[in-house]
């Protein structure tokens, strides 16, 4: 049996600091935040690397979350370290020390177990490392995201993945900076082009676009009050969405909608709380009562 | 009988520069473009001043439009003219030159026939202004917008209009500001604790939020790759929607929600052209292809 999801990110030890508090080497990554986030609907598999100090107790928390850990390498020195704060608009983190570490030479070993997987998610990395990955796991359908760093450094490389892949999850500042234009409807139409596929751009506090079959699609961020820690907002978001889909084993739009709603909900949850506080103890019915009145904060002249 | 819909707000000649273009004392003003947006659904009436440089053919437009101008004051001297110009970003004016002009000694004058009216929109202006023409024309249901100008000012004045008015409009900055929140949701629910009332937060190209009987409702903009210039944008939407509202006699909160599909379909066309190019040769129909659009935007898991 093929596995369902896979997805290529990192794990980390965090410190943030936010108008709300602070925690110091807590759990995080693009990786970590995804799989966390897909795990409500599927058994997500991992690609990742960890040093030797990496705390065996969050290795078992994915673990019993159901998360395939098989491809997490523990490689020699120290894990992943970002140290960030938020300030009070709490709309962009300030980054205030990255130790890269095991992650300098991270060259991701795939499990055969993962190879001819469904669904394969690229989280930010040198869009390099990205295609060597989608290369070797050869999956159904692939999803990548980016950051700008590589939309300035390497972008030639960048576009030859945004070229393999079937969908592009970015932000909304990544999106205008890669196309060139302030315009968001005019970069996603472009980078849909560009893929032939699917594109998501990240809003934050004002939702997600879905740029598909020609259309555009919008979706509010959930109205929470409580926005602790931004941290992993938008690879919750990623991992919720494609979790989604991966359950249900579908890349139809009306899904990828639904999977969309789904993957707001978890995102609200994840930044109300730091590291995964905000995710770890919700249940699957407290992600479909914000799903459901998700349904109702954009209906105006809908049949509920 | 009463009219359906006044509106207390500016006529003036813009000078504007855009990426896109350029236009010199072109016809602008909030209840200018109020008005004009209005008058889709409804025979708008307006409070205002001009000066004797105000050419007749603006007036006779807004009068084919079947906007009532019984209320727009000939003083001496010149009309109020703004100059400003927009960047890359198009989200920001940068006011180069204000001339108030005639504005400077606005003394607004209530004709007998605009008293008791139904809807009456208090756009940006002095607080003291406001509370005085609300008291003036005693109508049944009145909304206000303002700017910074005035929080940081007059606060108090202004409180007192949001505890005195049934519904405020503002931009996404003035709610952050005037409730010392970064928080949207917050900022929209403590407005409408003040006022008692219906809140509504423009935020541009993210759309718009409305806090209603204890509910978030949210609004994407209008999907347009045509960005000309963003001037009325504003009060355009205010106007759609509030004149939606009018032409129903209505104040439920579902007749607000199309509402507010109304008024950004109308915005979405303002923005598309200089001045009021963008809507004065647009049919009802025009509108509502777009309004049948946004419904479709929106849904994911909705009957349409």
């Amino acid at each position: 049996m093929p596995k369902k999801l896979v997805s290529l990110g990192t794990m980390a030890l965090d410190s943030v600091e936010t108008p709300f508090g602070r925690v110091d080497d807590a759990l995080g990554g693009s990786g970590t935040y995804f799989s966390m986030a897909a795990s409500f609907f599927t058994q997500p598999a991992i690609v990742s690397v960890i040093g030797e100090d990496f705390p065996e107790e969050h290795l078992d928390f994915l673990k019993d979350r159901g998360i395939d850990t098989e491809g997490v390498e523990v490689a020699c020195g120290k894990t992943f370290h970002w140290e960030g704060s938020y300030e009070y608009d709490m709309n962009e983190a300030k980054t205030l020390k990255t130790d890269l570490n095991v992650l300098a030479s991270f060259d991701p070993k795939i499990p055969e177990s993962y190879k001819g997987c469904e669904f394969l998610f690229l989280a930010n990395i040198d869009p390099e490392i990205q295609l060597d990955v989608l290369k070797k796991v050869k999956p159904t359908v692939c999803l990548a995201d980016t950051m700008n760093f590589w939309i300035d450094s390497k972008k030639e490389s960048l576009t030859k993945v945004f070229e393999a892949v079937d969908g592009i999850i970015i932000n909304e500042t990544e999106a205008r900076d890669y196309c060139g234009t302030p315009n968001l409807i005019k970069a996603g139409l472009e980078l849909a082009s560009i893929s032939d596929g699917k594109v998501i751009i990240k809003k934050g506090e004002h939702g997600a676009l879905l740029f598909a079959d020609e259309d555009v699609f919008a979706m509010p961020a959930y109205p929470t009050t409580k926005v602790l820690d931004p941290t992993g907002a938008g690879d919750s978001f990623a991992g919720g969405t494609i979790g989604y889909l991966a359950g249900l084993s579908s890349t139809e739009t009306p899904d990828l909608k639904r999977a969309i709603a789904y993957g707001t909900a978890i995102a609200s949850h994840v930044v109300e709380g730091f590291s995964l506080s905000g995710i770890s103890e919700r249940s699957r019915e407290e992600i479909e009562e914000r799903y459901q009145l998700l349904r109702k904060v954009v209906a105006f002249d809908h049949t509920l």
